[in-house]
């Protein structure tokens, strides 16, 4: 280890005191030690995942501020908690940086990685710095009991669909970094809106807790990969769920495309997009990163408290769609194709 | 996400299966998922550790097989849960790889992480892949009774300072790699030894919990940073120790430095050492990434083992020094200063 990374590691350890407020589960060996020890919850198991952020793949030079680099990364690794309606409890986190990169933009970075996860209730149990290309991975660790745990498969024919949020703004926000361009005036809020979305995106973490208890979601995933792709996923005929499609257990949806149209009316987002020419509604089907929540429940649970929902959470809550027993995406009776997802296409 | 890395999630998830013997705690949901859902055994806490190996900065192009490179960077953050005497539990698998790096290559890596960690007992759990420069950054998870975790700190005066195996074999190892010459006839079988040291490091996961258990080491770390810093970690003068160091708890250690050179007679690494400009002791007391155990604990329960420790593992654990309440690292009397360890030099 460089003398720079000690100094690193010293700086860090100063920040100290544990976030407020703090995550579930107990630490009682924290960072700054070869591992950290926590307890879950009593009655809770521990939830795992990793994300990692790449300059150069998930972001260009000059997109994001340092903070905003450490701080999406964090958000990215949250969202996944989220999808598995957890509750949030620490992260490790690995920075590689170029050396010539000056330290204010490391600690930059770090601040910002920090403050969101203080926001979102997660200690900062470990890391790890080395020299390298610009990369921060974030290991996001919660807890859940395990029975409320809600995983990928589970959707049933005539489960409602459902969707936080707006997706779509997060790759219209994309398409307006990519285009290097000053939007009109006339897209001036939607702008803000959209590449807030892109750079500074909210990890539902709460959103989905109280859906976990309120609704009993029975598949979930978070919107990293595109809307149609991470459905997919939750119909089982997606990569991951592989085992469960040799079973037979391919399931299909309808959707309401109109609605996710309308989703991106508010603000002014799909005249933003046409004035990229980006059709909103592939933005909203295909378009990655929005971590929003995507869900499939009884509509008898749900469809009462949508307007409650956003009355609490400040975000729509929105049916897109129904399950059904016939595989395959549909809208209007067409067929879609779930696209990959690429951020500089 | 491109659909280049879906392909290689399905040939992962093909893959399938848990290793035998599968980790401590149990698995609620696996890989494949936003996250895994694990429980650690009754009574237990969860240990957490991340590591990142990055091409150019801990190895250079050429001088690791890919499949020794997936196996180190799991062997290094499972050495992180044995300096706490943790039990195994599973690993998450975040792997960055230049896009142009063929699909060989990337199943190689991959099946050397899998085969490491299958052969700790660390269940993979989840992971990351994506296009950037070569690294693969690796959470491991595993599971301790929290009175039972050994810290770093802990250590008292008179506490006996104990290293498993041979420290330096692996900065030796590192140094025949740099050179670029094969060694003489007669530091053949030395080459072998040293480069395995750096190439396919073992992380000291039984030692270490029979180690808790037989002799209940008061402090210890692995041997990552080169003896002497982790050696002053240890004793609480080092950077991860600040707060211990401002209550003014720091100890010092006086070494047996012969032998520390003694084990580097085994196996003529010593003579490697010298032909290659290296001084064997510097090698021991600085060189960094061997990922063995350092430890003090009373030498009333250590000293009675020793013999029959290397008979039960195959490699030696060594008495290197003493701690005391002077702070600072003695040998014969004479100061030695903690060194950074740097690759590249």
């Amino acid at each position: 280890m460089h003398s720079r990374e000690l100094e690193r590691i010293r700086w860090i350890l100063s920040l100290g005191g544990r976030p407020e407020p703090a995550g579930s589960g107990r630490v009682v060996i924290g960072n700054g030690d070869d591992a950290a020890v926590w307890i879950p919850p009593p009655g809770a198991a521990a939830v795992l995942t990793v994300d990692a952020q790449v300059e150069g793949i998930h972001f260009l030079p000059g997109w994001l501020t340092p903070g905003e680099i450490g701080a999406r990364a964090v958000a990215a690794s949250a969202s996944d908690l989220a999808a598995m309606a957890a509750r949030p409890g620490g992260i490790l986190l690995a920075i590689t940086l170029p050396r010539e990169v000056p330290e204010s933009f490391f600690r930059a970075l770090y601040r910002g990685a920090l403050g969101e996860a203080r926001r979102e209730g997660l200690t900062v149990l470990g890391g790890n710095l080395s020299a390298g290309a610009l990369t921060v991975t974030v290991t996001a660790v919660g807890s859940v009991r395990p029975a409320e745990a809600v995983s990928r498969s589970g959707g049933r024919p005539r489960d409602g669909l459902y969707v936080t949020g707006w997706p779509g703004r997060s790759s219209i926000g994309l398409a307006l970094l990519r285009a290097r361009r000053k939007p009109a005036a006339s897209n001036h809020r939607a702008a803000l809106l959209c590449r807030r979305a892109f750079a500074s995106p909210r990890p539902r973490l709460s959103e989905a807790c109280a859906l976990a208890r309120l609704v009993r979601p029975r598949a979930m995933v978070d919107l990293s990969d595109g809307l149609c792709r991470d459905l997919s996923h939750l119909l089982g005929a997606g990569v991951q769920s592989a085992a469960r499609a040799s079973r037979g257990h391919r399931l299909g949806a309808a959707l309401f495309t109109e609605r996710l149209e309308a989703l991106l009316l508010e603000g002014g987002c799909a005249a933003l997009s046409r004035s990229l020419g980006l059709d909103p509604l592939a933005a909203a089907l295909h378009g990655g990163e929005d971590y929003e929540l995507l869900f499939a429940a009884d509509p008898l649970r749900v469809d009462p408290i949508l307007a409650r929902f956003r009355a609490r959470f400040g975000i729509p809550l929105t049916r897109i769609g129904t399950v059904e027993s016939r595989p395959g995406l549909r809208a209007g009776g067409k067929e879609i194709r779930a696209r990959g997802f690429d951020h500089f296409g």
